[in-house]
């Protein structure tokens, strides 16, 4: 089969492997019917180091299944399935409190672990019943860009939206115009914010962003964009921070303008060592850091409904759409900020 | 009057000063009938530089009115009060928000601002009408000790425990045997935690903590407290942990022995700058960080009744009390932990 594979930083290669097959009794083999690429991919895009094996990538994908191992239950030949990109069994202390990504016998799609990746033809899903979400539409159903969006951005800007605490009437702002952050304004609208903020510079992401329910736009950086966000916010701040991207200098702007007693909800996979400001200007503002990797596959369930009956629409976060083989040039593209998000039919 | 005056690290003396008096129409004055020595007065009598005027002291106390401004509505003469360590107007949107500590008109009682300190016989309290709490019992009334400590301690530890996200039927861990710890303690006792440690290793502060709730203690420190933690809660460490002291060491631990998911609640004023593995690890964790100063004034109403109707005992914490003559002994008591918290009969 034909699977993606990054060999170095900007080395991504689709390569002929052998068939994903069952190994545990508690898999599922899926075949890929749809895939993305993930901000988060551009990452190691960036800075991988180079190996012999290279790294089989993507951990986004809707799927239908193949066969399952003797001890799943929940799944059968043809469901279609979406795929959160981190396993899970479904019946641990933390798969229970709602935190999957936490799984004791979980872990990660397409990060170099025992899972490979969704950029590929098919693919072994480890922990298949805890892990799999089974969909009630068939494999080409019209909302799939919507529905993918579960395994990854959606949830994703979600959990930024929750750990940022977001309530209704109040003011959100969202950092980061990427796919997430575009979900995150989705999530704070979804969950009642009056005013929503979004702080990005492209303006085809901006435009999607204000479709999303975005109220404000700040287009400044750094010192200045503090400065914007506080004028919008009569000087106080926003109650929810929506941090999507990850780096030291989004990280500085969400403590900048994070409201006293609000909330700093973060998802961008952290490219920082300290939160600016963690000790006594967090703590005198009784200000709340929070978040991490999203527990995507315990989201499910709230937001399908919404997708479905066509009230949210995240799916407009893919702006390209190619085949298996075209997968270096979609990085590419996403690199160079010429596409928002690809989505791969393999 | 008399009052209480740091000078430098280690110099308190109580001395002659002009007497207490309206200024603002929003002031109440009123006098001191308890007072204490907390154990945040002890970061200055450590490390207070010299200075010829000195700091007033004492932010915790109990008192009569005897004169209100003309712009006071809710307070009249000779009502007995319980003035929280902040002063906050109660109007304004943080107020409104339950966040008095931000208050736009507020200020803290005893550091060196507008606001003199609790340690004597009166004191100018301003915007009366939202700092100021009435109390229902007379001016001894027996629960004095366990009411004083609503101007501070027990609203600390239950703000510890509230931003720490303590749940019925979870397990929480207490850093720090001083008398917010112990209140902390109380607080997830009142919200339900079912395991309940406390980290310290003082024997009659342990056993008051076993009184008031606490299910295991750990006398370690360092590694090896973090280890014991875990031990005790199956290799997951706590859901929320309560960091009541806010050495660099305390917050190291606290982060050692949060379970992924959880959260660490903060009242400590921090002597530390960051937050150990702010970066990847609490935020593979999905790890919360909370906590401030205490909106101790918006706590009162909640914690009252349990006080009033004796489901709770802070006051217990008070192991001895003084004239006012005596708080410096009370200072060096404190400083050299042969008292856990001196209380003050002006």
């Amino acid at each position: 089969m034909r699977a993606t594979i990054m060999y170095r930083a900007g080395d991504v290669r689709v390569e002929n492997v052998p068939d994903a097959r069952l190994i545990e009794p508690t898999d599922a083999l899926i075949t890929i019917t749809r895939a993305c690429i993930c901000g988060s991919d551009l990452w190691p895009y960036k800075e991988l180091q180079a190996s012999e094996t290279g790294r089989r990538m993507g951990h986004e994908a809707i799927g239908v299944v193949e066969a399952v191992g003797r001890e799943v239950r929940f799944l059968k030949a043809d469901d279609v399935v979406v795929m959160p990109f981190a396993y899970s069994d479904g019946t641990c202390e933390f798969c229970h409190e709602g935190l999957p990504t936490s799984c004791v016998h979980g872990g990660f799609f397409g990060v170099g672990g025992i899972a490979d990746g969704a950029q590929a033809e098919a693919l072994r899903v480890p922990q298949a019943d805890g892990t799999l979400f089974a969909l009630p539409v068939g494999r080409d159903d019209a909302l799939m860009p919507s529905l993918l969006t579960l395994s990854d951005v959606m949830g994703t800007g979600h959990h930024a939206a929750v750990s940022a605490r977001v309530r209704h009437g109040k003011s959100a702002a969202i950092i980061g115009d990427g796919a997430v952050g575009l979900c995150g304004v989705i999530a704070a609208k979804r969950l009642g914010a009056e005013q929503i903020i979004v702080l990005g510079r492209h303006a085809d992401r901006i435009a999607l962003a204000k479709k999303f329910g975005a109220t404000d736009v700040v287009s400044e950086r750094g010192d200045q964009a503090v400065e914007r966000v506080r004028e919008l916010t009569h000087g106080f701040g926003a109650h929810s921070v929506l941090e999507c991207v990850g780096s030291e200098d989004a990280m500085q702007t969400a403590m900048g303008i994070v409201r006293a007693g609000g909330a700093v909800g973060r998802v961008g996979v952290p490219h920082y060592q300290t939160i600016p400001g963690a000790g006594e200007a967090m703590f005198f503002g009784n200000i709340t850091v929070s978040g991490g990797p999203a527990p995507v596959r315990a989201y499910i369930q709230e937001l399908l409904p919404d997708i479905l009956e066509g009230r949210i629409e995240p799916g407009r976060v893919f702006d390209r759409e190619i085949g298996l083989d075209e997968v270096p040039d979609g990085y590419r593209a996403m690199d160079e900020r010429k596409s928002l998000k690809v989505m791969i039919r393999p």
